[in-house]
């Protein structure tokens, strides 16, 4: 590919509208070139991924990442650093398998996640005919006897037809977190699912799920593409009988913490947050879910300092516990700041793969969304056009509630469910430009709103 | 991360106008379903890529290739498909070493590949000091009594701090098209330019550059970023020998074939082309550049005849021979077509890699672009906003020279430059989904044309 460029000032990353807007456009491009060339966050989430690696709720690599990311926010700049106490639930994996045998066959070893938050079977052997299900609304028409004492399959495929893949995420969502609970109901013994998978692959996409009070708490397990179309190849000409081992289970609570840094406003102590979590599932390495959102939210502290960007109101960067299985990071800091009568101005959450950004999505009264949407040909130079987004992340939820403006970055989602939640989710599936893209990005919003709210 | 996403009619992929809008919407959907979910486009880059690999010009792959395409265009389900003659030039890398000395030192091999078109040292070890500039502005200020007999280092980076990333590799690729006649014209052995790179590594890009008329066919070789940082430092406290011995070297013309398919008219028979090219260079795959181009034309083709889309005029499929290293097959198309009064209607190229596509590059008179832009809130949910680039692609630059209307797809522009013309540009780095909304992309703007012009 040869290639001759056109250059517009589209392209040069410069929008010169008004004088107001030129001066914005000129910070705008001084933010993007030095983060492009300088920042940081990259190597930091090489650090982080690969030097901790995963780093679930309750464990040891959960606590030296909380470490590392004090040091980072002190290394940014943060004029002050501290560790907030969060009470999380301690779940592990612990040993499990999966097997399966026809009625000819010996058993057979499957590839498989229990799901997180799954209880086990306590070490034993559980097994049991599988039916097979493709949609809720099959399963809700099954009598209890045909369930009961039975493995339920719930094989819904991720829909490959919707252009946006966090939609066909959401339809699926509701398999993952309710699967367990509908087989116990009718007196299953657990249930497997298809996993949350973009991907034509066998890799496992573990996530959180839940149970319902007063039902029997069953294991819930999820198994790749490729062994679900198998499976789904055998369950059509024959009967196959099921077999888990498992020893996951919750274990209690414990104390832990989210990683707070600011750099103090010139003008008032009113709070900005940019935030990501830090913990992640027990596979693969979080790099993307959120790793990425971590190591943005310091950067955009280092890059006001390292600007001299004199910010008129707090800036926080918050490294969230737990989101993953309990968000309890997320509703410890919503209430922390009630209890402190802190006024926040606005949040915004990164926590949708580090991406090259598309959009911001704005959870907020029209009077502000409509200002923020004025802001939008500022933002067009950096390849984000998308406002539209309704929605703002669970670990700011609690400060929406208290009618927080907030906010999420919207980065393109074609690659993010191929290895969300698995073993996949490395350090080299992050793209150095895309990722300070992101990191870009959230700056600039947050220079624009410091200014002007 | 866990995900609640609003549901609005843009995210759905449907826009609701007026009622031809509907209408084009319902079209526009229907096209994105069945190519997410039926599409063909990833499996035959697989096997492209896989099967038969990279294709230089004038290789045997490349022939191989030529046959592969044209079965791809019947299975389609084109009307006709054919090859077109065109003569190529064969240039052939043979066997290339780079290695170097500093005045203590051994000799030590580095990393390196001749760029494409380059003349060797015909077997022969070619040997002297090396001088390094960081760019053509300091390097015209040298007098040549300083080049001569000199290896000429030029060491000017991949500008990182320009969000676009293909005007970076504009900047450069003046150091790779002029470095070798530039330092012969001074007395120079022969040039090493640092790669045009976007990623922090050591893997060199080849690439196309050219001899100035009556100017010693010198040798121009390339390394790779971390190389290139490794011989900076060594050449900022010492003297360095470079010796290069390259069998690499024009072999003259042979016929070779453009491959193309098309799908009649049901009004008349004017036509609409689509295409990318077919052949590589000689190291990686040529996934993204461009096997991804010339899946996403054959399935334009398949997904009219899919869904009995009655296409006024003709559609065609061009697979393109030698655009890499002469653009032969460009060129002779354009010449076929004006031998033959065919009249031409519009052309697209895909050559900017398999990634998600944000917008369409038009070139072409103001009605036509506004017309286009017209168009533009029914590709928004498809992710593509962007059509103000002027540029159209190298292989339908004839076409355009005979004032047809062109247009290239835009898409996702951080990743290219890192694996462009490398050994890493492999089917791996394609990403199922992204590569099928291009072609989804392209499908509908035909579609629209096909329809209003």
């Amino acid at each position: 590919m040869k290639k001759i460029v056109n250059i517009s000032l589209l392209t040069l990353g410069m929008v010169f509208i008004s004088g107001q807007t030129k001066e914005d456009s000129i910070q705008f491009n001084k933010i993007s070139t030095e983060i492009l060339n300088n920042g940081k966050g990259y190597d930091e989430l090489r650090e982080l991924t690969k030097n901790i690696g995963h780093r679930l709720s309750g464990s040891e690599a959960y606590e030296k990442s909380v470490q590392w990311a004090a040091q980072k926010l002190r290394d940014a700049g943060a004029d002050k650093v501290w560790l907030q106490d969060v009470m999380i639930p301690v779940w592990v994996r612990g040993k499990e398998s999966l097997h399966i045998k026809t009625p000819n066959g010996n058993w057979k070893s499957l590839k498989m996640l229990s799901l997180g938050n799954s209880e086990g079977t306590g070490g034993k052997d559980v097994s049991g005919e599988i039916i097979m299900v493709k949609s809720l609304e099959e399963y809700d028409k099954l009598p209890a006897e045909k369930v009961k004492d039975k493995i339920v399959f719930f094989n819904y495929p991720f829909n490959q037809g919707n252009v946006q893949t966090f939609i066909s995420y959401r339809e699926s969502g509701a398999y993952r977190r309710t699967a367990a609970s509908l087989t116990a109901r009718k007196g299953g013994k657990f249930a497997i699912i298809r996993s949350l998978s973009s991907a034509f692959d066998d890799v496992p996409h573990t996530g959180n799920m839940r149970y319902e009070e007063n039902i029997s708490k069953i294991p819930a397990v999820t198994i790749g593409n490729t062994t679900a179309d198998e499976l789904e190849t055998l369950l059509k000409n024959q009967k196959v009988t099921a077999k888990l081992n498992s020893n996951c289970g919750m274990k209690g609570e414990k104390l832990s913490h989210s990683v707070i840094g600011e750099i103090t406003g010139k003008k008032d102590q009113n709070v900005i947050v940019v935030g990501g979590h830090l913990d992640s599932w027990d596979v693969g390495e979080g790099a993307h879910d959120d790793g990425s959102g971590i190591v943005q939210s310091i950067e955009v502290l280092r890059t006001f300092k390292k600007l001299g960007l004199q910010n008129n109101h707090t800036i926080r960067a918050v490294c969230f516990a737990n989101e993953e299985n309990g968000t309890k990071g997320g509703k410890q800091y919503g209430k922390t700041a009630k209890d402190n009568s802190e006024k926040h101005l606005f949040a915004i959450e990164s926590d949708a793969g580090g991406f090259s950004p598309r959009g911001i999505s704005l959870e907020m009264d029209d009077v502000k969304r409509k200002q923020i949407k004025s802001w939008g040909n500022l933002f067009l130079p950096y390849g984000v056009y998308n406002f539209e987004g309704k929605y703002s992340g669970s670990d700011i939820a609690p400060l929406h509630e208290m009618v927080v403006p907030t906010a999420e970055l919207v980065p393109e989602p074609q690659r993010y469910f191929d290895i969300h939640h698995t073993a996949e989710d490395t350090f080299e599936k992050v793209n150095r430009r895309e990722l300070l893209l992101g990191s870009t990005v959230i700056t600039q919003l947050i220079y624009m709103i410091d200014k002007n709210w």
